[in-house]
């Protein structure tokens, strides 16, 4: 199983500590050696460092630990290849453009049989279920609303019954982010956890490595971080019940309409384990 | 105006000499200090790093100059804002998708009461005419081949009219590729050379560096090189002739068709010095 790794802010924060046990776990602490990448936003900008060598051991990622890039929505992935070769363009996370906005996706599971129709205005590079996922999900929200993008409520009703009708096929846990917001759907395992003042000392799962962040931000400063397991050993993360999807904004969960995706046909997978507290 | 760098060649090689003289431009030899970007195609992938801080003090620059990423096509930018804030969204190249094929786009120039119609399928992220006018490029495409890929000669027929037609409105040299080819538009000012053995002793003109391609090639290589001035001062660098499009592949000009995009009505500017040679 991959591993994917996200974060959302009010303010513009770095993600070096929580990158810095993340990426052990491609080729250290786990084996997920199959590439990696991450795409930070910066205003409406975004910046996507891909790379197919194993997180632990590359220098790109030796940057991205190193060189605080401050960024409002991260989004992570370490691969662990199942459908695509290891390859740069089956690499997570993706990117395409829509409605003025660059969208960036990455993807936890394995789809099976899945193909479906697609108008060519979004086609896949690469050869992985994920990136096809990214493009249908695309392809059909620019079917549903043209070219103009629609509120929040709508766009998170139709990721929702899109979440649904793929997670039919096999695991669906991802990320996907406009820069204004990050939806996150879980399918079988993905956990968060939402920092504020007054902040607590945190020690990673991965790596012997605490931080005080109280030295490091603002009482008004507010970070949810969502992972496939949880990062740190000494705070209390909230496991995702399987089949929701979250839309986090500002640093939180916001809500925006029912967020169940479980159909009745919905091939249920064992949750996460819940003993991510300390 | 800003400083364009394309490489494309028959193997995939390392970009490390010539960017080291590049990077120096923003900011040291030369004042281009609003920011830069360099894209590098591997297979169908492509690996964009943007800074929107000076590449002359950019610590991604450095990761860039030291770890060697071999490609077949690269294309940097260094830019000197004209049009749009200096901001990551309007940082150069930009990346799109068409026909399941990533296009890198990077321009040097400025076009001015540049407002084309544009369908809504390919939208500009930021404010820049740059942006705008590779939306154009590919909304163009997208409309006029449908959802498949043209042979090579008519998408150069293609790109020739669409540069002669965007170029009417200013200074339009441009660098693009789709991993498989590196067009190449001059306007005004653009030079290129192309390496093969026996290879030269090739010295740095913004910074005291001298390599032997010899030691570190193949007598099969062929690598050529595009930049907006010559990059060294002992080689004999090709002034390109304002108006005109070159396709590049496997490391040297291929011919199309006529590349000529000069127009009775275009606006003649000074062509590029040329006095490159050593």
């Amino acid at each position: 199983m991959c591993q994917l790794l996200g974060m959302n802010c009010n303010v513009p924060t770095d993600i070096c500590f929580s990158f810095s046990g993340f990426r052990a776990r491609g080729g250290l602490t786990d084996h997920h050696r199959d590439g990696w990448g991450i795409a930070f936003f910066e205003g409406r900008g975004v910046r996507v460092f891909l790379d197919p060598a194993p997180s632990a051991h590359s220098p790109v990622a030796e940057l991205v630990k190193h060189y605080p890039i401050r960024s409002l929505n991260v989004i992570a992935h370490i691969r662990k290849a199942t459908q695509g070769e290891v390859r740069l363009e089956n690499t997570h996370p993706f990117q395409r453009e829509l409605w003025g906005r660059y969208w960036i996706f990455a993807h936890n599971g394995n789809l099976k049989d899945f193909a479906p129709s697609l108008s060519g205005r979004f086609t896949p590079v690469g050869t992985t279920d994920s990136e096809l996922a990214f493009c249908f999900i695309m392809d059909t929200l620019a079917q549903r609303f043209g070219d103009g993008a629609p509120t929040p409520e709508a766009l998170f009703a139709a990721l929702r019954e899109l979440a649904c009708e793929i997670g039919r096929l096999g695991e669906f846990n991802f990320l996907l982010s406009d820069g204004d917001w990050l939806f996150v759907h879980c399918s079988s395992r993905l956990c968060y956890i939402v920092r504020q003042a007054p902040f607590p000392l945190a020690h990673l799962s991965d790596e012997d490595l605490t931080v005080d962040f109280n030295e490091v931000t603002t009482p008004e400063d507010r970070v949810a971080v969502i992972a496939t397991t949880a990062l740190t050993d000494n705070e209390a993360w909230t496991d995702i019940p399987a089949g929701t999807l979250i839309a986090f904004q500002n640093g939180h969960p916001v809500e925006l309409g029912p967020g169940a995706t479980v159909a009745q046909d919905y091939p249920r997978t064992a949750a996460g384990d819940s003993s991510h507290n300390a």
